[in-house]
Parts: structure tokens; C-alpha cells; sequence
């Protein structure tokens, strides 16, 4: 038997800053949260289960006993499986240690049920996180709508462009874009979010303080500025292939929507799809070239998954049911099948750099007027310049470098 | 008052031909219909109903008449509106200078029950043609489930080898190919099934003796040697906006399911997956980049029409409940996405071109062997190839020229 210090004074002590506005019951909540948080993979069910049926600190002495005791809500043999995970990883002290160092990085411990707590999280029943630690603030997506654009790493120039496209369309209507910080189609989202100055949300696979993939460390940095960098699994976590999957019903749970932009044949793009399916979310797909293998994934969604096909940021609107009045009225500016855009992008992407200084900082406001485009497309744009080099970002708007 | 001859005697002299095999009655009836054929335009619904109430030789005799008559099955108002439609088009022998003409030309009379006559496009119900004159066989597509492949005339590159695809994979597989002969997407669909020596149909606007456009009379003349070509108007009928639009109806009749392969935002491609839907038959619709204006009428299929996303020959099988099952042994070569198939295609032709010989024609099978490509891709390609002027047809197989 393991000696639990689980007294709302060692709670206290541990939480430090996260202790504060709670009550003596809800910071050992909390503190106990924090613990299990370490023991359970995400998506453990027996844990939710168990934490549901006694609480978090209850749950936690159980797990404390010497050998497996009847666990609440399993079954024998269950509980000894459970018991088996959980024990091994339980060690005094390994929920204060990541307390500090979440308040050396400037992590966040969210709870359930605390004001910043994302609401959405909670239809995931016994799959909801025990916590979330967050860099940033997670408040942005009460007043944005969230809407989740996902899609392959092994992008094309064509799926990132749209995913730009889209997110820039839904960040420029009072919608924020809630992502995996990959490369390819999460990356162009989350750039093309930042660039309209739209909050934007990513969920990592392991800590949050540990930028992955390390190529986007500068994006995810600015990400949790302007919305916040978001993980279940405490500081200085590896991501897993496991915690990939479990991840992904993070990015799903916080959409409205979700929208799959490219995807391969078995892409985890899908995945994130298939746990808003079974929320009950849409599920949008962007509709790409059948002779294309990265959009194979989205046809797939279109024909298994009954989803609707995605041609711009209107359609996204669409799919959540009608929000973004703002946005019909830039109808004719988002779509770009509507009116003869076949083959514009590429000169597009040169009339935005052209509109851009390398002295003085413009806005994206500026820039669109200069270039004669859409705010949304010319934020896209940039976007994607950022990622190629050939335009920056800081010190109030966008340079030529 | 015209004095309408329509004694079998007459009526047997007018068809000639085509009054083999025909009882008294059904010669009448075949010689009145071809009257009909002139005087009605195509889905008069009106028509139909006169002609399904008193058959089409009394229906005749009713217009006949020097002043409207109540006409069975019509109100007043509209009685009066089709009599004033119909009699300044009824003038004697009008018929019995068309079946002329049809007999000079090649073409066939078919009425409906005549062996050859295409039960499916019964289900039009009201809007049942009255006749069809075919240039070539109709019988073809009883053995040779027929399917739709329409699309735009303004098709991209892209759209012409995926309709070039789906057409091959569907003449190779068993079936046979409908479209509407026009530039673009059509065209390149009927002259991938010739290619890979399956039947195909083409529905005209206007008579079936006039290749429109005439820019396709060779491949139009081909069609007639391996399927048909057919209208419901006598030949020398010029094509009008309105025959256009009811063409299609014949197209999505006929075809037990209807592809869209590219069609812009307003294409006539639309109005044939409309009349599918309307007839119960399934309507597959091919995605493609949502940045190009050639695909956005697919999308909105999609959207809107609740149209299965089409990628490829196999799931035009799908579509129509898994007949083909040749088709899913073929599964690996014809789906373009699933086997890192990105961008070989240009290269493709270009074995395909290697393999032809100037001196010597090959089959459709020694050029696919000699490319080392799937049947159904090298047919696809020499249909297009053709287009190009790059290889040439006849003589027992495909040239360089």
C-alpha cells in the first residue's frame, strides 16, 4: 500500500496558483486529477468510470491498496487488469513534481467544471479528460465557434491551400480553428488562423510544453498567445501512437464540426472523423482529385461515412447549422469555385508578397487592399508564405523578409 | 379539318420496312407515332397523355380536327394550348417524307413493345417518347448494363481522363456506355468504350442522321457501328435548347445509374442527374478540386442532390447494387487513388503511344501488354489519344499516324 498525503493542506501546497478560487474539496479534486492524469492513459474508460463512481481522490486510494479490491463499475476481472495499468505508474509525489513544472513553463490545470473548462470535452462520458493542462487560454472558443480542420501530414500544395482557405474563412467570421499543430494540412490551418488573428486551438499528443512536431515550434509558440496549446497528459510527456488516436477525440469533442481537408486511404485524419461521428458532429470533407492518393481518405469519408462534402469556409457554416451570419456575406469572396478562380492561386500568392514591404509591418487588412484580394484569402496567403519564408510576421503585421 | 389518311394500306407503304413483323393496328399505330414524332415536341406531357388515353392514331384524328376539341385527360385551357401547339405542325405525309428520309439514311423506326425498344424508358411514364430512330442497334445495352457518363463541354484534362477511366472500366466490365456525344466529357466517355470495343449510346438533340456536334462526326458514325445513336425527333430535326434538355431525360432513363464526371456550377449535366432522381436511379457525381469551376457541379451534387462521390469504375458497379463482379477483380488497376497513382498519367500515354506501331494495327490488349497498363487504362487513353491525333482507329486496331 502506497501512502497517499491526499489532505486539502499537501493539495493546497501543490497546486500553488491552480489552488486558487478552489474549495479544501475541490483542489484534492483537482491534486487527484492531476495524479491520475499520470497513471491512466488518455481515453481509459475503466478510469473514467471509476473516477465517475467515486471521485477522483477516492479512486485513487483504491488504486493505492497493495492488491486489486473490487474497483466500482468492473467487473473482476477488469478491475484486476485496471489495477495491473494504473499501480506501477502510481509514485508519491509525481502529480506535485508536474505541478511545478507546469508553473515553471506557464501551464494552465484546468478541471472539470472550472470556468475555463471546455463544456464539449464533457460528451465524451467516461472517455473525458481528467484534465487538461494549458498553455494559453482555452476562454477564446466560448465566444469563436470552434470548428476542427484536420487532414494528412503527406499534404499537397492544393490540400494546404484550401486548408488556409478554409480556416482563414472561418477565423475571419468569428469562428476559431481547433487543430493537431502537424505538418501539413493542421499546420496550414493553424498558420492561416494566426494570420487573420483568429483563435486557434491545438491539442497535443504528449505534454504541452513539448512543441511537436519541433518543425512547428514557432507556430505552436504562437498559437498558445493567441488560443492555446492544449494536452490530457502532464508536462514533458512523449507523444505515442496511442496518444495520437486518443488525441484525436480531443480535436473531434471540441468541434462543432469537424472538417477532413486531405486524408490518405488510412489516414489518422480519419480517426478524428470517426469519433465526430460518433459524437454526433459533422463531419465535412473537402473533395479533392480522385487521382490524388491524399484525398482518397475524403472521398472515403464522403462515401462510408455519409459526410458532407466541404467546398469552402460557407459550407463549414453550414454544417454547424447556419452560424456566421458574417459569413454569407463574404459569400462570393470565400468560394473560390464560384467565379473563374481556376488557376488564380499561384499569382495570388505573388500579388500578396508584392503587397508587402520589408520595411514597414502591414496588417492583413493592408495587405488584402494592396493585393486586391479577400481578408480571408490574403491571411491564407500569408499563411502559407510564412511556412515557404517569404513573408514574416511580428511587430504589429506582416514584412517581406 | 385535315384529312388524315391512317389506313393500315397507307400506313404499311409509309413504313416500308418498318412495318415488318407489325399486325395492321401496329402499323397504324407505328405510322400515327411517327407523326407524333413531328408534331409534338420531345416531353410533351400533354402528348403523352392524349396518345396513352385514345392511342396515337385517334389522338391524331383529334387534332385533326379544324377547332380544339375536349381532349381526354386534359382540361379546357390546356386542350386548346396543345391543340394550338400541335396542329400548325400537322401537314399530310409529313410522316411518310421522314420515314423516307430514315430509310435512305439507315436509321430505324422503334416504337414502344418493339423487340428492340428499350423498356427502361418506360418508366418516363407521360414523357415516354413516342418513337425513336436509331442509327445502329439498341439491342446492345440488354446484354450490356448501361450506365451514364455525362459531364461538361468545358472539361479539364483532369475530367477527360477520369471520364476516359470510368467509361473503360465500365465497357471492359460488362457494360455499356450512354452519354450525349458532345464535346468534353461525353465524347471523351464514348470513345473510351470504343476503345475497349464496348457498346455505347448516344442520345442527339436533334435527328439522328445530323452528328452534332459535327466537330465528333466520326466518333459519332463509330458509335452507330458499335451501339446507336438515337433521337426521338425525325431525322433532319435541328437541336434546340428545349431538345437538349429533354435529350437528357432519354440519357438518365436509359442509363441504370448517372455518373456526372465535371459539370459546372449550371451545367446541363445538372438537368440529366435531375431527371435520374426523379426517376429513382442513383446519380453518382466524380469530386474534384474545389478550386476548379469544372467540379463545382459535381460538389453540388453531392451537397444537394445526395449524389454518391464516384472515384472510379468499381463504384460505378456500387452504384447500381454490385453487378460487374469481373469489375472487382479488376479492383487494383482501375482505382486511380489507390496505389500511389498520383502523377503518372502523362507518362502513361506516352507508353501507350510507344506501344502502337505506324505499320502495323494492334489490339487494345497488345498495346496494354506492350505499355504495361490495365486494359481498361490503355483503352481510356487511346480514346484519348485519338482526340489528339496521336493514334489512329480501324483496320482490325490501333496505329500511330
Amino acid at each position: 500500500m502506497i501512502t497517499l498525503d491526499l489532505s486539502a493542506t499537501t493539495a493546497r501546497d501543490a497546486l500553488a496558483g491552480y489552488g486558487e478560487g478552489r474549495s479544501d474539496d475541490g483542489a484534492v479534486d483537482a491534486f487527484a486529477r492531476a495524479t491520475w492524469s499520470h497513471i491512466a492513459e488518455p481515453g481509459d474508460a475503466h478510469a473514467g468510470a471509476l473516477i465517475t463512481a467515486l471521485g477522483a481522490a477516492a479512486a485513487l486510494e483504491v488504486v493505492a491498496h497493495s492488491a486489486p479490491t473490487p474497483l466500482a463499475g468492473l467487473d473482476a476481472a477488469a478491475a484486476r487488469d485496471a489495477w495491473a495499468r494504473w499501480r506501477p505508474r502510481l509514485e508519491e509525489g509525481v502529480a506535485v513534481r508536474s505541478l511545478r513544472a507546469a508553473e515553471r513553463v506557464g501551464l494552465t490545470l484546468l478541471t472539470p467544471g472550472d470556468p475555463e473548462w471546455p463544456a464539449p470535452l464533457d460528451d465524451l462520458g467516461l472517455h473525458t479528460p481528467a484534465v487538461l493542462w494549458v498553455k494559453g487560454s482555452l476562454g477564446v472558443v466560448r465566444a469563436a465557434t470552434p470548428i476542427a480542420v484536420v487532414g494528412a501530414r503527406a499534404s499537397t500544395s492544393y490540400g494546404e491551400l484550401v486548408a488556409a482557405d478554409i480556416a482563414a474563412g472561418i477565423g475571419a467570421n468569428g469562428g476559431s480553428v481547433v487543430s493537431g499543430a502537424a505538418y501539413g494540412i493542421d499546420g496550414a490551418a493553424h498558420r492561416a488562423a494566426l494570420a487573420v488573428d483568429a483563435p486557434t486551438v491545438a491539442f497535443l499528443a504528449g505534454g504541452a510544453d513539448r512543441a511537436y512536431p519541433s518543425g512547428n515550434s514557432k507556430m505552436i509558440a504562437e498559437i498558445a498567445v493567441r488560443g492555446a496549446v492544449v494536452s490530457e497528459l502532464p508536462p514533458g510527456s512523449a507523444p505515442t501512437r496511442w496518444r495520437f488516436l486518443q488525441r484525436n477525440r480531443l480535436i473531434a469533442a471540441l468541434g462543432e464540426a469537424t472538417v477532413v481537408v486531405e486524408a490518405g486511404w488510412r489516414s489518422g485524419s480519419l480517426n478524428t472523423a470517426g469519433h465526430a461521428v460518433s459524437l454526433g458532429r459533422p463531419v465535412g470533407a473537402v473533395p479533392g482529385p480522385i487521382t490524388s492518393a491524399a484525398s482518397a481518405g475524403c472521398h472515403r469519408l464522403l462515401r462510408e461515412y455519409d459526410a458532407v462534402a466541404v467546398t469552402g469556409a460557407d459550407d463549414v457554416w453550414e454544417l454547424v447549422g447556419g452560424l456566421g451570419r458574417e459569413a454569407r456575406a463574404h459569400a462570393g469572396q470565400v468560394r473560390p469555385a464560384a467565379a473563374g478562380h481556376e488557376h488564380p492561386r499561384t499569382d495570388d500568392a505573388t500579388r500578396v508578397v508584392d503587397a508587402l514591404s520589408a520595411r514597414t509591418a502591414r496588417t492583413v487588412s493592408e495587405v488584402a487592399r494592396g493585393a486586391g484580394l479577400s481578408f480571408e484569402h490574403a491571411g491564407a496567403l500569408l499563411g502559407l508564405l510564412e511556412l515557404d519564408g517569404r513573408a514574416i510576421r511580428g511587430g504589429g503585421g506582416w514584412r517581406r523578409p
